[in-house]
């Protein structure tokens, strides 16, 4: 059940090592904080196998990538793996330049992640080596709608078999799948793009869900979804009329932190395929 | 008409290429997408050629320049320069360091920019070569009041003119020339400067405004500043009694993310000199 | 009288050198304009020299620390010695890697400070050499309590002695000392662990508070930390029902703003031990 996945982090409280961006960094922690995890953020090359070694899982997003945290991220992904804590890849803006395109792959290949989020045109380029992503912004022509949902189900299906690992594509409808099943999820708003960040936060959320679900996989990394998407909508209705993007951007971690078992199972929307 | 400008940027939805500072980054890229526009921020030498590729335009930050993000801005300019995709140059803290004052005078010699971006000290300091910045606000002595207001019309127009691009100056009163014109704009409030960044932020939304409306720079850098002062006003009078100036902030953007042509056209206060 | 402590900074608006971490960077620089101050934010070897020059104080702060920035802690802090600007070092997450407490240690050996401001197991590791922390939050069995105080005070005022500057403790229960006396502060509120970045917050306060009290360090410092903890307990009582962590950070930072010195000395819980 969803319920326990976030109870479950509630309980456990796990420490989460962040290489991240600098531009949503702040409101990744405070998401953390707000689901019951607790972040440290490290990329210098000097400590980052000492920090990944006390925390839980290890969060990467490649949101500012440069060449000093480049050599991180690997450094303390292999760390990870040998220390078998849960690892998650973010390819921010992977197919906006062969930089960004080049590291994820090269990441995907060098480090073994539980997990990797992005949205649908990130991990297209990851699938396919190259892509046609705007910016850090999905491309208008991918965006998985109701009509192409059967095939978008079935490429992230055998993508998540190729990749080893469960690939999480959020967007209007997000997708969860481990290869065999796949998670359809139904939960937040379109305004939610409207706010920088609301996916770096879910990919550090999920890590703190793997981490303490460790047997769990899927259910866990659903239940982040479902955890973020539900936020949106119950953040979107504390609304005041002056209230514009940014006033949304601190409900929705507010949701966060107000979110229980109890609100997540009865508004989780979701079907299995 | 200045709701043009503001209608393009939100029908065109231009993606920004920001070379930033880390202290207002988040704030840069929700501003940006409040009044339309799309933010991408990346600084790494090795991928700002392929992200200003795909960018309508630059904006160029020298908040806290590193010796990496340097060699970075120098690149990206020159790309945009053959690509001919706007550029914008914000010298902050300009006259603070003999770092600071080098780069910025040195970025204006190599790269062509479309505008340029800052208070008065920052500005004195590119015209003179030299300046008495305190730290990242402008010198009292510097401020532009009513009675110093002609000198100070004069002083942007010449150096437009010198510049050979478009030079805005915000403060109390913000001036906007191309060496020609001046628009003097009356809109924001005193209490925003205890809000940190939203000279950063006009400066990534005046980077928007003049890809989105590339045959009237004048105008559309003039809209941009009136669009910063008005939602200032607008955010303050949304204010309850115990909002300090961290609300403030949010309530600054959520304006922005609420501003349209016709509140623009109708809140904007300016004269051309 | 703390009440003038913060008076004084309102007053004297200091200008204060942050070299800082990326996280929690945008609440500094506005904690320090809602306290009277002014921030400038610059971690580039090449300018830092430059920068303190013009500042009234410097706060090192290794949340983020790198190669290049920890090379700027050291040029920064050493020329802020030769120039007799007031210093505070703030350890963050020293224990969690041998980097952090190396550095902080080293910065301790090579930097004289006004204050060092740490939770408890971050100062435990500066005195021992060694720490547990449980990444960037005081290990559980180091926490301050009613049964363990005086024993911590005793720490707390042998450790000031031998660092030879004042060390803040902040936890449940804050101490402030100079090795003489020990402030033993009771305001805040437990639910501003679940914000980050109020400690560091609180470091360039403090830093604001010494530039701008030069003959009365130990107060200054304690009305600092009764300032960050009564902005806690302001922020709290204008919570709304669906209110969370993210709108409490901003609360918090606008109770700074609103904080006088009446408020500030009719809303301080401490004694002197």
């Amino acid at each position: 059940m969803l319920k326990e996945c976030i109870n479950n982090v509630r309980k456990k409280a796990p420490l989460i090592h962040n290489i991240t961006n600098y531009v949503t960094v702040n409101d990744l922690a405070n998401a953390l904080l707000a689901c019951g995890a607790s972040p440290i953020m490290a990329d210098d090359r000097d400590e980052v196998e000492d920090i990944i070694s006390i925390c839980g899982g290890l969060n990467i997003n490649i949101g500012t990538l440069n060449k000093d945290t480049i050599t991180s991220m690997f450094l303390a992904g292999n760390k990870a793996n040998q220390l078998r804590r849960k690892v998650l890849l973010d390819p921010v803006g992977a197919g906006a330049s062969r930089l960004r395109t080049d590291i994820a792959v090269k990441l995907m290949r060098e480090v073994k992640f539980n997990a990797i989020r992005g949205n649908i045109s990130e991990i297209k380029t990851l699938a396919f080596g190259s892509g046609r992503t705007k910016g850090v912004d999905a491309d208008l022509a991918d965006v998985i709608r109701e009509d192409s949902l059967d095939k978008a189900v079935s490429f992230i299906k055998t993508f998540a078999n190729e990749a080893g690992c469960i690939v999480a594509v959020t967007g209007q409808i997000d997708l969860v799948s481990d290869g065999n099943q796949c998670y359809v999820i139904r939960n937040g708003r379109a305004e939610m793009s409207k706010v920088t960040g609301t996916g770096c936060q879910l990919s550090g959320i999920m890590t703190a869900f793997l981490v303490a679900n460790p047997d769990n996989e899927l259910e866990a990394a659903a239940a982040a979804v479902c955890t973020m998407g539900l936020a949106g909508e119950m953040g979107w209705s504390n609304m005041q009329p002056s209230d514009g993007n940014s006033t949304y951007k601190n409900r929705i971690i507010d949701a966060i932190y107000k979110m229980d078992g109890d609100i997540l199972e009865k508004g989780a929307r979701y079907e299995l395929r």
